[in-house]
């Protein structure tokens, strides 16, 4: 959206033109001009073909990006996307997030964490016009269901391969869609990691922050049958031939270089309508950031701190403060920007546009009313619904309502189930129910429900749920006290809290749960046919969306079209490309953030205590000035991160960043404060991408933790 | 002493030269072709003569620094400078803190505080010899006695002559002597002001903090009888005519450029040995900031927030809170530098050149080690004196000992007095007896009472005061129940929150003390003696002290000599001259502290709420791009404050900022967080005074608050 705002208002003024845009790769030929312009010199053709360098080693980890950097199928990737397999192989013997793992050969090399998985894109299809066939003339929850039932019957048929796993993205909200099949690599080893002292260096403090210090980074390892096909973990297992590897560059890149980045970024909103804007900003982010704070604070007040209660929550605590304090960033930059006002301007300029010309009149005159109309819909019970959400984050009504729902849909025949309700989802589903165990406790659920519920109550009655109202006796005249009594004595009855009996519910049938005295099961059952009936309003408003903002994204595109001007999709975890340059920037007036961290940051920030706390080994190498083949005039240093204009988001992390010639200059793993808003509306001025440099990643390896072994592995360019 | 660092080490090495130095008047001269390399363009014999332009428009409010601006006795100084007087102009229909204010003439301008001074300079005369004279052969007490005589004698006869204050300063801790005889104008008023939520724009949050935006000034006007001396306020007095002021320049200063700094800094510890480094930073400060923080603790949890008890206590945690800040920053950048090795470092170098002569060697050989000496003996007990200290902020135990000490000093001849007890200290004695009304809680003093006494407590037996022991009844086997019961009744016992009560002690005599039942005066009668004894003690070690220093800092004076260098005194609140230029700096690896802020950067931190609430007027005018005469096209705005490397600390405060040409280009008001340490060290790389640009203060003027009268009675140089 904001893309198109430049095309007609600051482009138009100034002739700039803003490192914007999460590219689909083969979006990228048809701007090989300006991106041979901005500094691009291998061909723009070649990232269009995802089969071919440098495309085919870009990897995902799912929710993670990687790349291969050998032929020998070495992976690199941040530190904090491998996190959880260096934990996996920890013991209080060998703990090797404090001291760091480095593999001297193959076989030392460890398995990651069971589920790790490496994904290869093998083909990108669009198949828009067999998901759309035959779906066009229903509307609502027929039409969700219809194309969720075409993209299955793709997905099965696409998963015949053995050793594939297939995913269909929709693009514009549903104007494209696309197949992608992915290689599922299933053995894959960690290979090495720096102590986290040194790849989580300033924690959770410096997330989300500039200047920054961080090494974020670590190798895993691609292991596959001796078939080279991919196979379960075994010793005979050989490692994965990767059809091409990015060079690593020790030369790395300067203030003002192109960079571009490939990876799989998440989720972005940049095609919101003002409304939809004004609503998140001003309604939802404020309300949610509440309730978030207000979550936590309960758990703490309930959980003292120190005690097996506080323990199990603290991961729930840190997930709700991390977009609390991502809400906090997006309101104050809200209240900042003319965000809102630049989306209106935006929505006269389109309806000045469509206007001028019959036929585009009659296509999409009344395109943003209808949409408009539909998301005013949803937002009709937001309050309700916001509350129900985070009910939702608790664990036994929800553990209840699913232990039921599967019940359900295993009566109906694999194809025909609900997504994460299928036998290929069945995995996880157990996994999610033993992990209660660690992150569970009655007394704090119970106090956050209390809350939950007793907002809900206050509701008018229309906005409430007569279902839920009965299972919890909420009346007009509600008492807190009541409520209280009734969820003491649901917890005090249920026995959901035992592992034993959540995972014998499992394989329950709807009879057995109707017969059921646990008052949560009970309260699962009576609350079914309403949570069902308004899972089919919702994808009733679904289907009618997804039917509506594919014509405005088409609108848009068309809008653009005319101005010569591409459209990148909004993310959707799928393959994509940014391009920018190294750049810093004013974080506040009378401030700059300089683009490039140096060793002696580390020095300066570093308190001996965690998150400061680099290996003492470092800071007498820094002290010492022992900058070696990594030692750059202009900084008289080595340079440990550096910013980029780079148009990124969640699920980029890990993405190799490369420079004209494809060479892997940094891997990135966050972005600036400043740009969390970003993922509503890309700024020039302050949108910026944090990565490591890969001259500190060589440093490190080569000084720190001589990984000699690697090092004479992968191909580095000087 | 990093002067002198500098000359050994850095000077020699690199041939820079720092801006470092708080130079005495008469210094300059001697230093002139340095200062014209700098960009003095005004001849640096002028600056050393204070009865001369520039330096007789510099002028001193006991505390703060000011200086005229126009022929009829208009000063201008930093809002935070008046802001007493501006408080006790504000009503609650007319809160002048909040709205501003401006005398559109003469008639209209507002008596200033009670007690509000303007003292003028008119001699600083050396007389070193005169108070040394026949003293030199003494030692201890009876030295400290003798100098504190010579002072008192000196300063009587000066103050002969009415309308007239006069001190002696130690310089070089008492190598030299200087009698200051400054005008004393008591009629002070208040003339313009703006608005709060503009001179103290970002309050306490951006206090000590870069980037900054506050527009800290204010205007007074000294009046004086129609016969042109001081007199106490009446309607009949007239405008002070100063023999000079200083111009205003429009133009200001840009990035680089030269700046000078004169005013009245107060107080630096830039000679102390490693010895007292080292005790400072690794024992007084911690525990100091421990203390305080405790302080804190205790008031908020004994008064709770927003009682009455709470708001009398709301300006000492202000001040605690302040000096906490302040002693981590102390402790965080002593952690990251090298000032303990430095200091070692240049005792070495000083030990060797004193040994490479035998005249030296006879003169200075054992200097530092008898320094050493009487420091160690200084500190032997000062986990016991730093609690006596803090002890001494409550007020009851404080009260009662000050009235007390009172009845005997009015036993002896009034120049016989201790200061502090004589008669020309009577006014300030009475108002701080009477303010105690409005900064008393019993239950508050009780609590931390408590709490200090119960740290003593468990001091050893050796370390403790036998008459404060029994006075409290503190045992081997120490109760705090018990302790507490005993403060229970002294305070529901004792008269002296009573207002009338401790102003009628005022004129008791020594027996009527000891006839008192009043438990505080009876324990004040108690531990006289013993406080004597330590008094005497202390006295004993300051004279000491004050015949080693010098000899000491005359070691350091000739070694530098030697090297052509002058050396400049600890800063004492006499008039000083910095200089130095206009700069930005480096706060972290990654980030750059640009020299100026912009108007932009009021509408990025305003919040509508205090302390970031700038005048709606002032946000529509910026919005509006309305910079008017004081645009600045580097900046594209006006600048709004601006860092140089300027040496300077409190007292400081409402300094003019002069360029070359001796106009006025800014106000001193602040240091950056980084230069707190620079009490101790001053450091070329992050030592940064804070100054409000001319420009901005003219802006705010001239659109913001027309004060057209004030801007054609000044003389701005465009």
């Amino acid at each position: 959206m904001k893309k198109w705002l430049v095309s007609v208002a600051i482009a138009a003024s100034f002739g700039v033109h803003a490192d914007e845009g999460m590219w689909q790769p083969h979006q990228l030929p048809a701007m090989a001009d300006e991106l041979k312009a901005k500094g691009l010199e291998i061909d723009a053709k070649s990232i269009s073909k995802l089969t071919e360098f440098p495309m085919n080693a870009v990897i995902s980890l799912g929710g993670c990006t990687a790349s291969f950097v050998s032929p020998k199928g070495l992976a690199v990737t941040n530190h904090h996307c491998a996190y959880g397999s260096i934990q996996y192989n920890s013991t209080p013997e060998k703990n090797l997030l404090k001291e760091g793992f480095l593999a001297k050969s193959f076989a030392e090399e460890l398995p990651a964490t069971p589920g790790s998985r490496i994904f290869v894109t093998e083909a990108v299809t669009d198949v828009t016009a067999k998901v759309k066939a035959g779906e066009m003339e229903k509307t609502g929850n027929d039409f969700y269901k219809g194309i969720e039932n075409k993209e299955k019957e793709l997905v099965a048929e696409c998963e015949k391969e053995p050793g594939f796993r297939c995913q269909v993205y929709s693009f514009h909200g549903g104007l494209e869609y696309y197949l992608v099949k992915q290689m599922e690599i299933r053995d894959v080893r960690l290979v090495y990691n720096p102590a986290a002292s040194v790849g989580k260096y300033g924690g959770d403090i410096d997330n989300w922050m500039w200047p920054r210090h961080t090494g974020d980074f670590s190798f895993y390892r691609a292991y596959v049958g001796k078939n080279g096909k991919p196979a379960d973990f075994s010793k005979d297992n050989v490692p994965y031939e990767p059809k091409s590897f990015l060079k690593v560059s020790a030369k790395g890149v300067s203030d003002g270089d192109f960079v571009m980045v490939t990876g799989y970024p998440g989720s972005t909103n940049r095609y919101r309508t003002a409304s939809e804007v004004k609503n998140q900003f001003e309604w939802a982010y404020p309300e949610g950031k509440m309730l978030r704070e207000r979550y936590i604070d309960i758990i703490k007040e309930t959980a003292k701190d120190g005690s097996d209660e506080r323990i199990k929550y603290e991961s729930l605590i840190a997930g709700l403060a991390n977009y609390a304090k991502n809400f906090t960033s997006m309101i104050e930059f809200y209240g900042k920007s003319t965000m809102l006002a630049d989306r209106q301007k935006i929505e006269t300029e389109l309806a000045k546009w469509i206007a001028k010309d019959e036929q585009r009149q009659q296509q999409y005159g009344s395109t943003l009313a209808k949409l408009d109309e539909l998301v005013a819909k949803g937002q009709q019970k937001q309050e309700r619904d916001i509350l129900l959400g985070y009910i939702g984050y608790t664990t036994m009504i929800t553990t209840a309502r699913d232990l039921y729902r599967l019940a359900h849909e295993k009566t109906l025949a694999d194809a025909a189930r609900e997504p994460g309700f299928q036998e290929r989802d069945m995995t996880n589903f157990k996994s999610s129910m033993e992990r209660i165990d660690r992150r569970y406790a009655a007394s704090v659920d119970k106090a956050v429900l209390l809350d939950l519920l007793s907002r809900y109550a206050v509701l008018p009655a229309e906005k409430r749920i007569a279902a839920l109202d009965t299972v919890f006796g909420i009346e007009a005249n509600f008492s807190k006290d009541k409520l209280a009594k009734t969820l003491d004595a649901m917890y005090a009855n249920t026995q959901l809290g035992v592992q034993a009996t959540r995972l014998s519910w499992m394989d329950k049938s709807v009879a057995d749960f109707k017969a059921s005295n646990d008052p949560f099961i009970k309260m699962a059952v009576a609350l079914f046919d309403s949570d069902m009936a308004r899972e089919q309003e919702k994808k009733q408003l679904e289907g009618d969306l997804m039917k509506v903002r594919p014509q405005y994204m088409d609108a848009i595109i068309a809008y653009n079209r005319e101005l010569g001007k591409p459209v990148y999709a909004d993310a959707n975890f799928s393959l994509r490309v940014s391009v920018g340059h190294v750049k810093g920037y004013s974080p506040q007036d009378g401030l700059k953030a300089v683009p490039f961290t140096r060793l002696e940051g580390i020095l300066a920030k570093d308190t001996g205590m965690d998150p400061f706390d680099a290996p003492q080994k470092q800071l007498d190498l820094i002290k010492a000035k022992q900058y070696g083949d990594f030692y750059v005039k202009s900084l008289d240093s080595v340079p440990v991160n550096f910013l980029s204009t780079l148009d990124t988001t969640g699920g980029n992390s890990g993405s190799p960043t490369l420079n004209g010639r494809a060479e892997l200059v940094g891997l990135l793993f966050d972005g600036v404060y400043e740009s969390i808003i970003g993922d509503w509306s890309y700024n020039d001025s302050n949108n910026r991408s944090i990565q490591i440099d890969s001259r500190y990643m060589l440093w490190v390896m080569k000084y720190l933790d001589n990984a000699d072994n690697l090092l004479a592995e992968m191909e580095i360019v000087h």
